[in-house]
């Protein structure tokens, strides 16, 4: 997000993100001053509005600031909407480039983390990333036990699937918000949301004033994304990898690889 | 509800409805203390818990009193639940006998109240309920027009339907929720959900403290549901004219009418 209206109610309120007449996205989207299209980051100069311009903290490893920027963000934002703190039970599930933020982020604010994977193999992973444990989504009984058990679900799942196994894990008024699929959701059951005043949210990313306060949380307690540097010209292969899921859990282009190669500069 | 454990968080904090053990519905519901099936009100005489009483404020005419305790709880207790006042703007989907309640408490809170039809015919009816104005959901223009214009929209439709056309209509933040159907909804997309931080949910009756404070607020507000009180023989052509949606907007039966009928006590 580079750009926004700056004078409407969620604006003035430093929810960009949610701006009124639409905020300016990196890439793809419409700038409002240059009436162009915006080109994104992986160029050696980008213009923006000084509003959104973030300080990276000293000590804070710029490779590693880089998925805050989108993954951290939106997750921290939600962590903060739903008032996560210690003692908070919360839930993610699917462990890639949004689900590791989540889980070290909720760590990060002092609550209880599950991750809930349709097998076992990510427990070594989940537990080194800060979770309590893994819960496993094919597990009947564990699944039962678990019914009632949880104040926030992170879905971060990016397809379309089915939510009603989630539901019933929810507590009392918990909320399972969404941030993986965006499109169709399976067919939902009404029953756990009303049995339980459960809820089902969705969450883009945060403000401006929100991705700064992420980036001093960060620094400060020490928590950076995973991240796997690559050069641009390896752009074509991350992209093959990551459709296998071979990344643990975000890949960043070093910026400084495009010196020198006047075919990708062009 | 006629009972419930008693002993657990949400029994404590008066919240019965949530029962941790489930609460005892008033017929077909397992009597914890007789171990039989509950048999529901149409009768004599039916023994309760004594916290489960209530108190008909003098005034409040009994056969108009009647469907506060379902159709009347339901949408208070989520009115309440989303602190629903002066200035709140709430939509009704559907106007029968939850949604004509959802518009009288929803004005005697002192919300700002929209029905919501898919035809005009309605419109005299929601206006002589309370309704501030009646939003025809099949007009395009007028569905646009209100985007993001509700904090709340009660979905009362008691069966399986599409709610994407409903969900831009909530503001940042805002929350359909779904009390009339009871199963599956229709597929669900994550857009409007993600963008505008919106919110779906779903909420049962209320706890025994917040139906006495609806049963007072009601007496001292002069909101009764609109009833039409028949005889306990003429409870037939009563189902069938419901089932041709011939009610507005209760059936309420005269007790007194089953006196003399021997066959109808046996």
């Amino acid at each position: 997000m580079v750009d926004s209206c700056q004078h409407c109610d969620q604006c003035r309120r430093g929810e960009e993100q949610l701006c009124r007449e639409g905020n300016t996205v990196t890439y793809g989207g419409f700038d409002r001053v240059t009436q162009e299209m915006t080109q994104g980051g992986y160029s050696k100069h980008v213009v923006v509005r000084q509003e959104f311009v973030l300080r990276v903290p000293d000590g804070l490893d710029l490779s590693r600031a880089a998925p805050l920027l989108c993954a951290g963000i939106t997750t921290f934002s939600l962590l903060r909407t739903w008032n996560v703190g210690p003692g908070s039970r919360v839930g993610v599930i699917g462990l890639g480039g949004l689900g590791h933020m989540a889980v070290k982020l909720a760590a990060g604010l002092g609550a209880q983390v599950t991750v809930m994977s349709r097998t076992p193999n990510k427990r070594a992973d989940a537990l080194a990333l800060g979770a309590d444990r893994l819960l496993i989504s094919t597990d009947p009984d564990a699944m039962a036990q678990a019914a009632n058990g949880f104040d926030l679900i992170i879905d971060t799942v990016p397809n379309k699937h089915d939510l009603n196994p989630y539901l019933p894990l929810l507590d009392v008024d918990g909320t399972l918000v969404i941030v993986g699929q965006i499109g169709p959701m399976d067919e939902m059951s009404s029953v756990p949301l009303l049995l339980g005043r459960r809820r089902v949210a969705g969450s883009p990313i945060g403000g401006i004033r929100e991705t700064q306060e992420l980036l001093d949380f960060c620094a400060s307690k020490g928590i950076l994304p995973e991240t796997e540097t690559i050069r641009m010209d390896q752009i074509n292969e991350a992209f093959e990898r990551m459709e296998r899921s071979d990344v643990r859990y975000r890949f960043v282009i070093d910026m400084a690889s495009l010196e020198g190669s006047a075919e990708a500069v062009a």
